[in-house]
């Protein structure tokens, strides 16, 4: 028997996910990217909402929304995003935000309940503008020089451009006070297809995955693609190709259970059809809960690239451009989400780590963490497709209330 | 001995060449895209240069330079194309465009000489529009609705404004008048090392290889590079990957002597860092002098895609875009050519075929066409450093004269 105390209210949370929909719909999804207009009224949507909760709202400089409560006792940050990637899906972001929401309307009015919860949503998790920007900023990791520099990788915008078109230019940013929370509690969908395959309601995350990026480059000799005779040429794109396909032929024998690599992007230079190309880049990454295998798999990559060095007839560097540190989740968090899910979701949770990024692992570097996943129909995120069934969402969103509980009433 | 009889003069050739690469310079090459200004000031050149000749100079509505002879008896075409590759070398095209002008000063004046050199440069051979769009256009292969829907390669201006800018919108274009010519003589660069590794001077074409191009495209399915497993991806660009090993382990066992194969463009889709591509596409390109090779890589090209996509789990697909007949040169422009090669270039000549298109591929669809090669330093074109020995560029005029010479006088 669910306990008889107050709980989310499903039809409540699934009219607000609806109602975030409506504000740039496309097709059964959104087209919301960071400091578009419909992400600036999904902000101000949130602003407006939040005094229902008992929360003073607070928009900063950077488009981070920030619910605080004024009343005494302990403070648990929870939240998610609410831009979106581009003709994307409704629920990624928007569904940890109005659970939150959610959280906050049913415990900081319950007289029985110690502290708050307070709401935030981060702004650019999506990274049009940067990675992780707006939870970044809040833990003190973003500079004024940084926010000069972030330009929109759609168009080229400045982020000082953006920010004054949403009329955000030249407010403060919003910065934790250390000591304030007990943690911090996100939920998300899954983006993946492990719940669904298995028919569980809720990921209990453990981890979020490292992610470490990388640059490969491969130097042979611009040409005639008529006049040179295939004995002589130095063709960059080939080597690429071959260093793709060993890459894959090797990794599966030294990677983890859970490790993933991708290619996302490869350039040839020129790019003409009838040029040899003479250099070729591929964006490369690799993403493992564990950062011992990705040192190992990174070691293998170099001494892969050295060795078709010299062999030739192209030369190859890896260069790192990002090193995403793993971060693990509190197990207090873990312990709370799994007895949430018990009473409200029968049971059907798995410990779980977390393929993709996520602002948590932000806020995990300065505060205790947790997340919980619901289903995603499909494994399909990043399109306009994904979705996750009603009852699945009403699920979480009573998993998530309950787990919220439980942390303030510790 | 050289006979006695009237010759290039090798200092005017050089004069002339340094001349044209002062229009446009870019370090020791040229810039000079069509229809650019520098190549506008060129044709003007050009035509300010054809009086002295004897020829009678008219720019036409596609930008073509034709120079045309009063005299009575046989005609010779001679010429090649005056723009370059973007940032590309100064010979490429010039050179030929300026040894017809040399054969005609020299022999259009010449009393005991029966009929004239007349002088062309065609434009656009580089393809900033088009596809040989200015020899196309010379023997009736392009429309006005051809010209109607060209555009700039590189900034999308369409060749209707391109031509209104250099004052040639609303000019007619000059048609071939049949039977006019006793055929077309061209002298190019070799854009090879051929010549160059054998110390050889000329250069005899015996054909110009047919061009097949394809658009490959591999279908996947996208998803997110961080929740997706490997096991159950399919991911589009590492079967593009797979597939250019397979060409490059496959093609050499069944290809002729000279086939070339190049993938000169990659493009992944969305082509974003975390995203696994869920469509990749490949400019693929096969040339050889000899259609049944091309034909039987070209089934094998299919073959190999039907394989893959039975096997799954990405499907692929052979569409080829472009099917370019190779152009055969004719054998007794060939034997002057090797004739004029014993007497001025001590016979350092080899007949061999072009890997690279040329104008006189066009132009051999309705004339004997003949094309000589001189030696490329280094084998480089389509780059700014590529170069020829002044000494060669004076033997090769020498040569091209006393071919045009002997044409006439046949």
């Amino acid at each position: 028997m669910p306990p008889t105390s107050s709980q989310a209210d499903g039809a409540r949370v699934l009219a607000d996910l609806n109602a975030l929909r409506a504000i740039g719909a496309y097709k059964t999804g959104v087209h919301k990217p960071t400091f578009s207009e419909p992400h600036a009224r999904s902000i101000e949507w949130l602003a407006n909402k939040l005094p229902d909760a008992g929360l003073t709202a607070l928009v900063d400089g950077i488009g981070n929304v920030l619910g605080t409560s004024a009343k005494a006792g302990p403070k648990l940050l929870a939240g998610s995003h609410l831009e979106s990637q581009n003709y994307a899906g409704w629920l990624d972001g928007p569904l940890g935000v109005i659970y939150a929401l959610e959280a906050a309307r049913v415990l900081n009015a319950d007289p029985d309940m110690p502290g708050a919860v307070e709401v935030a949503s981060w702004c650019d998790e999506e990274g049009h503008f940067g990675h992780f920007l707006g939870s970044r900023s809040f833990v003190g990791a973003v500079s004024e020089t940084d926010i000069d520099t972030a330009r929109d990788r759609n168009d080229g915008r400045t982020m000082r451009e953006a920010l004054a078109a949403v009329g955000l230019a030249g407010r403060p940013r919003l910065r934790a006070v250390r000591g304030r929370y007990i943690g911090y509690l996100e939920a998300h969908i899954e983006q993946g297809e492990t719940l669904e395959s298995s028919a569980l309601k809720i990921g209990i995350v453990t981890s979020i995955v490292g992610i470490w990026q990388y640059l490969i480059t491969f130097t042979g000799e611009q040409n005639h693609a008529g006049t040179t005779r295939m004995a002589i040429r130095k063709d960059a794109g080939l080597a690429l190709a071959r260093f793709c396909v060993a890459i894959d032929d090797t990794f599966p024998g030294i990677c983890g259970p859970r490790t993933v690599w991708t290619t996302g992007r490869i350039a040839l230079d020129p790019g003409a059809p009838s040029i040899i190309p003479g250099s070729a880049k591929m964006l490369f990454q690799i993403r493992d809960a564990d950062v011992a295998v990705i040192e190992r798999l990174e070691e293998k990559l170099q001494a892969m690239a050295a060795d078709v060095t010299a062999q030739g007839p192209c030369g190859v560097t890896v260069e790192r451009l990002r090193t995403g540190a793993p971060a693990m989740m509190d197990a207090t968090f873990q312990d709370a989400i799994e007895a949430a899910s018990a009473e409200f979701a029968g049971g059907k949770s798995l410990r779980m780590p977390s393929g993709a990024g996520h602002d948590a692992q932000i806020l995990a570097t300065i505060m205790p963490a947790g997340m919980l996943f619901v289903p995603s129909i499909g494994g399909i995120s990043h399109h306009w497709s994904e979705n996750t069934a009603d009852a699945d969402i009403v699920t979480g969103a009573k998993v998530f209330v309950e787990t919220c509980r439980k942390l303030l009433l510790r």
